[in-house]
């Protein structure tokens, strides 16, 4: 069979092709995975041609340096995209993975083991180098991906599934378990949310705008990932040093990502102590920051904090500064504005440090680190499908593990209830 | 801030109170959990004579003698699901469990451990007993609970939860943490769905047109149960004695729940060898059989199966009976019609046990047993919330640990990138 409606039908084409993907070896994916780097090497000049078209009709739109920037292929990026999916093939496969097993008393053996969503859906912006990862990603767990990219990288895109495609085929794996529904449009990723029976899970990656809009209209199961509101709390009794170092760190070694600090909460005696030496770090590497009226009380001429403030994620050189009375206030606070994402505390108090981690609710809570930290490559996953910031199957950074779901083998001799 | 819509003042409650639960010891959990258990034997009167007003409606309306029953409470009943909340006490904790754990290379420490998932909704139909049920298990698990248990059943689910509420109190927790909000009807079930940031999963239990209703509805993340259009296959080298037993026993030992069978592949060479006693079996013990073409030839005056048949989860005493030529053909039956439950393959052969169950793609598959034992007490989990047949979070049976989420614990000692 078919199906007349070409949308359907390629989406059944991929489905088919993940389903033969689901039991090929380690060997022969990780083939298929050399054949894209090696092609990604290879291709430099089709697929800066292919690019160049994206950049032109943006700058025509006027969409904006960053995402210019963000939208660009050179020989640098492709060659480090490369170098990102020979990662992938050095990671261990998850499929097959035994998580569980025992045998009952009537003799029954049951194993819990790994095994391939089927296909996964992703829906991004204007990122091609995310083609690559989610599909490299999709690939090594055994499941077929169908993307959509978006139309402004619409052209980097094709040429990228086509190259895809290509590297799966020439060792004899079914190139349809990679594909682009951009060609679709909007209409397309419409009905991607609502494909249920083609598509077993769905991950939106992108602004928070594109995110809810999928959780909301989504009926195939959605991973929601990246928002942060991130906090770093520096607790009464903290480390100068180790609170400057941290605080700094956490806003402004990459203030656009999602595990950047948002907010800074400083425990009354240690803004005492160093709210002004804190504030000053923060302002020498080009922070706007705002405060409550006690922060301001203290800080020279910064702009008054709102709730809006504390409700913003920035991804930007802006931080909000708000003084607290205890480190119930600050976990409160957290608990009223936080995305669940990562927070950290800065203290020397053991046992704060241990309430802070226990009642604090987010994917990752921290001790005396920066929240930078929170990265599938920082935790040793080799490679992150992305920040999951929802409760369900996945919380945190997502690598391979994260894109398999389980099935129970079941081994008897006959028995019956 | 209290809300102003009593509706999502009370999901705010039972936030408030799960907020509380999630910290507390098991010895607490435990202890509610046998003031629970005690208070079902010792208010047997004030249930019964609530659940008889449920019982009257329900007769006044004509719901069946098959609702009637499910609907009913009796001392035996009460008894039994005060041994139930019992068996659970019993069951190990999930919270704290540390799934993984490492040192990375800069010293920081970090820690995957479970964590309650908050607050667990929970819909179902007429059903007083899942009430205790998921209460229980939420409780167990740190998590509050909020149900819709159906107006049908809504004299008895009020008293079933004014009597946890009511134990949680007598042991000095909060007894918000469970909730029902049958007295908001259809609209309350409808906006449970979309209670995004008060409710963490949505677990729907009952019939393929509620569980359909609420994937289609619900922006919160929704584990999807239940509806099992579950499959034999005898292959051509199967036991006659053990098919004949696995067979009669997956379809007839309890027609009525997801785990029966409902379609039988029989492969041509056993079809010759024994499928006029199997046939003989199953109608013995009273089931309407209905087959292709090869499978009436064989078999006097049975009904003729169409594609209707191999699509319908009957949960009742009818069975069809399709002959395949090959193992190939029984799976491609499998792809096609499985609701991806359990699916279990009767043969003497290695090679043919092992590809069904790679390549089978169900919550659970099956060799030489009966499909009667996916289940979450056969399997040792010693409580079931249902059985999921979604990929994402858990799928198969579901237990205490399919109720909770995990966190990152991070330690470090003021590293920074």
């Amino acid at each position: 069979m078919t199906n007349a409606d070409p949308f359907l039908a390629q989406l059944e084409r991929a489905r088919v092709a993940a389903k033969s993907l689901a039991t090929v070896t380690t060997a022969q994916k990780n083939a298929a995975l050399e054949a894209i780097a090696a092609a990604l090497e290879s291709s430099v000049p089709e697929i800066v041609a292919e690019n160049a078209k994206d950049l032109a009709l943006g700058a025509q739109n006027g969409i904006g340096d960053g995402l210019l920037d963000r939208l660009r292929l050179d020989e640098t990026r492709l060659f480090g995209l490369a170098a990102a999916v020979r990662t992938v093939i050095a990671l261990p496969d998850p499929v097959g993975e035994v998580l569980r097993g025992s045998t009952l008393a009537n003799g029954i053996r049951i194993n819990q083991v790994r095994v391939p969503f089927g296909v996964v859906g992703a829906i991004y912006e204007a990122r091609p180098n995310v083609t690559i990862d989610i599909a490299a990603l999709a690939l090594k767990s055994g499941n077929g991906a169908v993307l959509r990219g978006g139309t402004a990288a619409e052209n980097s895109n094709r040429v990228l599934v086509n190259l895809i495609q290509r590297a799966l085929s020439s060792v004899g794996l079914d190139g349809d378990a990679v594909q682009t529904i951009d060609e679709f449009g909007r209409e397309g990723a419409s009905r991607l949310m609502r494909a249920r029976g083609y598509i077993d899970v769905l991950i939106p990656r992108g602004s928070a705008g594109l995110i809810s809009t999928v959780v909301q209209e989504s009926t195939v199961p959605v991973i929601e990932t990246g928002s942060g509101i991130v906090h770093v709390f520096v607790d009464a009794t903290a480390d100068e040093e180790m609170a400057a170092a941290i605080v700094t760190n956490s806003k402004t070694h990459r203030p656009s990502v999602c595990n950047a600090a948002e907010t800074l909460l400083v425990h009354r005696d240690a803004a005492a102590r160093m709210l002004p030496r804190l504030a000053r770090e923060l302002q020498e590497s080009g922070v706007a920051l705002s405060g409550d009226g006690a922060a301001r009380a203290s800080l020279d001429g910064i702009a008054e904090a709102d709730d809006e403030t504390w409700a913003t994620e920035h991804l930007a050189l802006e931080m909000g500064i708000r003084v607290v009375d205890s480190l119930d206030e600050a976990i409160a606070h957290i608990a009223r504005y936080s995305t669940h994402h990562t927070e950290s505390i800065v203290t020397q108090d053991y046992a704060n440090a241990e309430r802070f981690l226990a009642e604090v609710d987010s994917a990752v809570v921290m001790v005396n680190t920066s929240t930078r930290f929170t990265d599938g490559g920082e935790f040793g996953f080799g490679a992150e499908v992305g920040i999951s910031t929802q409760k369900l199957h996945a919380r945190g950074p997502m690598g391979l593990a994260e894109l398999t779901s389980t099935k129970w083998l079941v081994r008897g001799g006959g028995q019956i209830r």
